[in-house]
């Protein structure tokens, strides 16, 4: 039976019925005809890459239509042409078996390959393979989602297995790689090799807790070199896990977007085929917009930032009138109202801008649109405490009695405080540590509540939301669907897996970029910051498999060669904290003198230790990565002998072996005659063999050192 | 006839006779048993690898051995191994073809291939398939060199060309490739892409000189945009060179040192055969111990410099008394005397250290040793001018009048000047441009005159001396020897060029490199240094071939992927460049007040002129990179398109294009039927086919949207 070729005895095949895709399809709204017509496309188009259909009321306004491959021969044929193209553009080292059912056997399908090679045929363009299905787009505008169903069954082991161990194996992790995909499975591992560095970090933390003083420059220098080692670890693992994983380079290897746009069709200079082409040079002048973009962007949100905190210290720390109490909720108001609105439109112009750079395939675009996001996350997360460190603590005895401008409007109440508020302005030295524990405590712990718990209740009141307006409306409850007794239990799980939101995985990497930032940039104001995130991460690590399983819908398992753009955003933060520690080392260290009035600092003391603290950085950082270079990878080891054993064999087969040894037997035959002809030159003739070499030149010796000797 | 099948009629066949190497055996001064035993021992050598010999008295006690391959079959088998060696190492790309003979046709063998594969048998150790002949040492004591013979038609040809050209094509610089190996051809590459760059450089330095002020921040930016855009080109371009010329990552298929120390054997990961083994972790704990070296060596040689400055300016600019006009020498007497005692002491630590770092193969023992070197170079070369631009210039006025502490010893003499010099002691500012004037045109000058008179001269001078001591001990005067009449000319030749020295390609590169940092830290101070080498180096590109083709042994045809660790070098003096000329601006730009004496210059000053220049060329570093790894390259779109099409012939050759279109048949059969079973499953029974299926969403679509609008 072709089935059982197919290795893994598919537990999705009993539980979820054999269907590899749902499609939702959303009519509600919209007219009858529009509708019908939409829909009859669509499972014409599915039909037409040898995709089944099966369709069910999908209740609340819309249909579901269950997807799976006619026929396991032609899945075996799209799987072969799959990995043949991977080792075509060099993904992978050696040659899939020659013959399509042994490489199958060899290398047994995984449900993610499946998954996506069926994804593929949906979604890809008519031009590459598939029929184009683009979700609430252009002419799919009615089809909500595709999604695969969940295997609750392994889900289930799954969350048993990782909620009863300290430590996630490796092996665990890579399980993963075969249900959900590399781009999930690097997500986790990566969750999972920082967890293990900061078990490392948290020591060190701890020790410089309890046995150092407060901003501690060894402290500082161990945590630095923790982030280099780390950076330079993961750069390498990264590499070895996609050899290991044989996905290295796949990201170049991604199909077209729709929307790119070209400019004019060439043959692909590789390849031969003619392929549509926008010139390298022209999207690198469009990318140049993204330097002025970045510094508006950051500058306008910095200077909100500073605004309110101007206004924060002004109320908190000076103003002494009527309406304290209240008047302190202002700068949190105003960040909660102007944050969104600003970063919601600078989202946009980022959007369009990358949209702009007309990007050919799907992981550049994510790329680019992500470098310009991370710009807002890098303000929004750090700023505030810049501007308490740098800006407040150092100057701030300075600057704030100068915020009486403000005063002004409230002269008329404080005007007997006034005079004693003012004088008596003394720097709060501890707010900055205190800011640091709220972000790296009380905000992780607020983000992990949210982010479990608030899917949950949104999916609640959505739902009832929907019933309430699908009622209005006149469609169908999904409880009153009328389905057939046996499919009722299934259908519902469906229904309600359609309603789950998607997984992102780029939002979760963001999470923990933005977590190792504080820890390089702030750690030295408070050292225990890495115990709280290895705490954080291990619940972390935990719930955001329970996210997948139970609060998201099943993610469609892409492939991706690395964590992608955050690896240089771990980069940077890296270096970012080598100029922030020296910084705070230096302004802070002394912490006999009360900050702000110390006048031993000077400008130049803190330019001098920026540029010390830089220059080591680049120094540890080069002897890091060429120590590190220098180990063996396991994965790369394991691709050099893959590619020298597939060309030994290769040689094997097809050369003669014989010819050499023909050579030799030729050569030992012609030894007394030497009757290889130089041109025409004398010099040859006088010395046939080595025998006669040796005696002309020991009567060359002879002669002259016997005239010597005479 | 196999010699026709070895493609150009080698014109070495008619000029050299078809010699491939002479070995220059030289028993003068050796007691007559041991020189005819190792003699002997050197011809049986040869012979057992398949070399005919020939010999001649080489004159001044030594023997010319004539070394060629016994057999054309011989020499196309081992020309093949090594291609498929390099095949199966991932240095090519593509396989050769099967058969031997037909590979060669396809890709005729090259004078320079067929150099390096004589070589390889002479010199490699006889594990490795030489028999290990390593001139100079342990059992080989007795020969003094191993060299092909020049080619003098070519040479000739060659020289002329040069010489009547305005610009080398890289045509021509690719032909010497072909004859002297990508090593020298590198260089030759290097050399001709770094002049045209000089002619932007020269071009900005021109009309930086005339139109804009002394120590210009414009010129300073340009030049620094420069060195970035050089930087990052060359490194794009000695890629696309290795691709294209077919050695990338050739450096990593260097054989086995004869001196390495293996610690153990293990199996190799890759290939399987055992191999000496030396644990990476410990090379790196010895390399280790470069930094200290490095920081002593230059502490040193730095301290040297300053002592011998301190004396100069005391002298030159404080010092009044009598013996003036003699002193003056001092610091140069100093120079000359005790750098090259401490260079050479350090050299040999340098030496003794690589060694210890005990690596695996000559390229990267070579690096090692190179590296360490530049630290002297760097100290040597810039030392000087950092003194008077950093220390000298705006410390000056502070320091001098302490130098008293030397005046002392004049003191007697000067009572009366004493009183009135010190006091009147000014800067002068004029010294540093003065300085640099020197470097960058006096000292390539003679530097160019040196290169090419003094191995003139010197071998001039050592013929006569030799040539008085053979005489003295009763050896063959060179004129003396009876050669045969039809030999004389050729042996006569012979004889020369086995006098002359062996060429090193690295100090001409070492001399660009340290050339090219004048230009990035310096450049400023005198914009016009860029014309100065752009002339020196017009001339240098011609002298330099001269100089391999006339004062120089032809050299042995090395392969290499790049120019080295010079890159590196590069790269670094590009970086310090930023800094350098950030720090020469911020003092020297304000032309007006007389340096010294100002007193808006404070060192946060010079801070953050060095933070912000050295961000901005991280900066543009980045932006230049970005922008240059988005074009194109040739070489590796040809290395891409050679990999693609390999594949899909294997793939051609190998797999059933038939299979597909049997599945494809197969379905078309089975469509009505839609026989694939899955699971029991009861979901995939109701709707056979997508009629069926479109039928029933239309209906679940209608049943809908009609109760809505009951």
């Amino acid at each position: 039976m072709a089935e059982s070729n197919l290795s893994p005895p598919r537990a999705a095949v009993v539980n979820n019925q054999g269907v590899d895709y749902v499609i939702s399809f959303r009519f509600g709204g919209t007219a009858k005809e529009k509708a019908e017509a939409q829909f009859e496309k669509l499972i014409v188009a599915l039909d037409s890459v040898g995709l089944r259909t099966e369709v069910r009321d999908g209740a609340n306004g819309s249909v579901l239509v269950f997807v799976t491959v006619r026929s396991e021969r032609k899945l075996i044929g799209e799987v072969y042409r799959s990995r043949v193209k991977d080792w075509l553009f060099g993904v992978r080292p050696a040659a899939p078996d020659k013959e399509t059912q042994r490489s199958l056997d060899k290398e047994p399908l995984t449900e993610a390959e499946r998954l996506r090679i069926v994804h593929k045929l949906i979604t890809l363009p008519v031009g590459e393979g598939g029929v184009g299905i683009t979700p609430k787009q252009g002419p799919w505008a009615l089809v909500e989602s595709i999604f695969p169903l969940h295997d609750h069954d392994f889900n289930k082991v799954w969350l048993k297995d990782w909620s009863t161990t300290w430590m996630v194996s490796i092996e665990e992790l890579e399980k993963l790689k075969d249900r959900f995909g590399e781009r999930i499975a690097f997500y986790f591992v990566f969750l999972q090799s920082y967890l293990s560095f900061l078990v490392i970090a948290a020591t060190i933390g701890v020790g410089s807790y309890f046995f150092l003083s407060q901003y501690s420059l060894v402290f500082a220098i161990f945590n630095c070199l923790w982030s280099v080692i780390f950076v330079e670890y993961w750069k390498r693992r990264e590499v070895d896990l996609a050899v290991r994983w044989g996905v290295r380079s796949v990201s170049q290897l991604q199909n077209k977007r729709a929307q790119f746009v070209h400019d004019k069709k060439v043959e692909d200079p590789v390849t031969g085929e003619v392929v549509k082409f926008f010139p390298a040079w022209k999207r690198l002048c469009r990318q140049l917009l993204q330097i002025p973009f970045a510094l508006g962007a950051s500058g306008m949100l910095s200077a909100l930032y500073a605004t309110v905190f101007v206004i924060e210290i002004f109320i908190s720390e000076v103003y002494n009138g009527p309406f304290k109490s209240v008047l302190v909720f202002i700068p949190t108001a105003l960040l909660t109202l102007f944050v969104p609105i600003l970063t919601s439109i600078l989202t946009k112009i980022a959007a369009g801008l990358t949209e702009f750079e007309n990007y050919e395939n799907e992981s550049s675009q994510e790329v680019a649109m992500t470098q310009k996001i991370f710009v807002f996350d890098f303000i929004c997360s750090y700023v505030p405490l810049f501007l308490t460190a740098f800006i407040y603590v150092p100057f701030g005895s300075l600057i704030v009695p100068h915020l009486d401008v403000f005063s002004l409007t409230v002269q008329p109440f404080t005007e007997d405080e006034k005079q004693t508020a003012a004088p008596a302005f003394q720097v709060n030295t501890d707010r900055l540590r205190k800011q640091v524990i709220y972000f790296t405590v009380t905000a992780q712990v607020v983000n992990l509540a949210l982010e479990t718990i608030v899917p949950y209740v949104k999916r609640r009141v959505f739902r009832k939301a929907k019933e309430f307006q699908n009622n209005r409306k006149g469609f169908e409850d999904a409880g009153k669907v009328s389905d057939e007794e046996d499919e009722h239990a299934f259908l519902r799980r469906v229904r309600n897996e359609a309603e789950l939101d998607e997984y992102d995985v780029t939002a979760d990497l963001r999470e923990m970029c933005m977590q190792f930032g504080y820890l390089t940039l702030f750690s030295p104001v408070w050292p225990l910051a890495s115990v709280s995130f290895l705490i954080n991460n291990w619940i972390e690590l935990r719930s955001d498999a329970a996210k997948i399983c139970v609060e998201m819908k099943r993610p469609v398992p892409h492939r991706a060669d690395s964590i992608g753009p955050w690896l240089d955003n771990l980069a940077f933060l890296s270096w970012m904290g080598s100029i922030s520690s020296a910084v705070l080392i230096y302004l802070f260290s002394d912490s006999t003198a009360a900050a702000g009035t110390r006048e031993d600092l000077t400008l130049w003391g803190v330019l001098t230790a920026i540029i010390f603290s830089e220059h080591i950085y680049f120094a540890t950082r080069l002897v890091v990565r060429t120590a590190l270079s220098k180990l063996d990878s396991p994965g790369l080891l394991k691709e050099r002998r893959e590619r020298f054993l597939a060309r030994r064999r290769f040689l094997q087969e097809s050369l003669g072996a014989d010819e050499e040894t023909e050579i030799h037997e030729q050569e030992k035959i012609g030894y007394g005659a030497q009757a290889v002809p130089i041109g025409s030159s004398a010099l040859w003739g006088k010395q046939r063999g080595p025998r006669e070499t040796i005696i002309a030149g020991k009567e060359i010796i002879e002669s002259n050192l016997s005239k010597k000797t005479q």
